[in-house]
């Protein structure tokens, strides 16, 4: 009786600090961390700021879990879905096309990361650390798969696999910023456009690719 | 007399607005526009609070004046110099060069209008606006020199300026981001050495371009 309720709170808590993060992840891609302050949360959720206190402590503590939130959505809706796919071109390919569509589908802000990077980009701290590393993290996957592809031979010997990826995030992170100040969708087509350009002048067999 | 002090106070006005200014673009190239406070401004620069908001009036006012300051500084240190260069594939790419240069060593917090688009991307109002036509205007000089280039013979006449527009302003973008959030100044040589590339590959005559 008593575990079960005390079961029932643990339960309910987890809850509150779910919507918690989940209503944070969509107020930081549109307002950045600081658009988060315990006192709207706390308006938003119905829950009182005490409520809200309790399972975070500090701002920066809400601003680092919603990062780490930020990165598990990412790693469901992106990072695992490409994993799927064959090694090689097929799965480069996956991870940019899945990227494209995460941005524009997700978050009401557009992609979580661009906005609370340029947020913090010159601000050092965890919070900017934080960021820092889930960006290098998505840099470093690239390079991985840049290197798989190469290594099955769908890519040659000597790609540079750190300037292609520069490349590549190049593109997709500015399509997000254009389709957000624009409302242009057109970014989104001229980003896999480039993208895909780029992948087929140095595919070793570009029919792994689609055409257009 | 009279007209010799009222000469002097407006004057000294006028330092005191330019010095609120250039500190508001140095704070936002960081902190953003939401960084923007009349009372930090006010300490910052040892002036009372309604001195500056006999400059201002509001908080948006202040955001507004300082977008359109950047843009002067902008094209100070990038547009104008890149139009004295001949016209076609070498004004196209001094644009490019100047461009990653103010990037670097303008602005403490790197790219001011980087960091402004994507704080207000998501935000409609009049600051956002504004914002986003500084960078329609940025777009509308790249795909003008590009279309100039494809007319004096540089680049070929079917060129998809809008498309090239979208490639290099992407590559430098994020190099600024890149350097800023890694402190890696390698983005900007990954970025010139991308945009060149690019260019080389579509140039009539790459010797108008660097080797690297």
């Amino acid at each position: 009786m008593t575990d079960t309720r005390v079961d029932g709170r643990v339960l309910r808590g987890e809850r509150t600090r779910r919507a918690i993060i989940e209503r944070a992840m969509d107020i930081a891609s549109v307002d950045g961390l600081d658009g988060l302050s315990i006192g709207r949360l706390a308006t938003d959720l119905d829950v009182s700021k005490s409520g809200v206190i309790t399972h975070f402590g500090s701002k920066e503590e809400l601003q680092l879990a919603t990062v780490r939130a930020a990165v598990e959505v990412f790693t469901q809706h992106v990072v695992r879905p490409a994993l799927e796919a064959p090694a090689g071109m097929q799965r480069l390919w996956r991870l940019c096309e899945l990227w494209l569509d995460y941005e524009r589908g997700i978050f009401p802000g557009g992609c979580f990361f661009a906005n609370v990077a340029a947020e913090f980009d010159a601000r050092p701290g965890r919070v900017r650390d934080a960021i820092a590393q889930s960006q290098l993290d998505f840099r470093a996957l690239f390079e991985r798969l840049i290197a798989r592809a190469a290594e099955v031979g769908d890519l040659p010997a000597d790609v540079d696999a750190a300037q292609l990826t520069f490349e590549l995030k190049a593109l997709g992170t500015s399509a997000n910023g254009e389709f957000l100040l624009y409302d242009e969708p057109a970014a989104y087509d001229r980003a896999r456009a480039a993208m895909l350009a780029r992948l087929r002048g140095l595919a070793t067999d570009p029919s792994l690719l689609p055409l257009s």
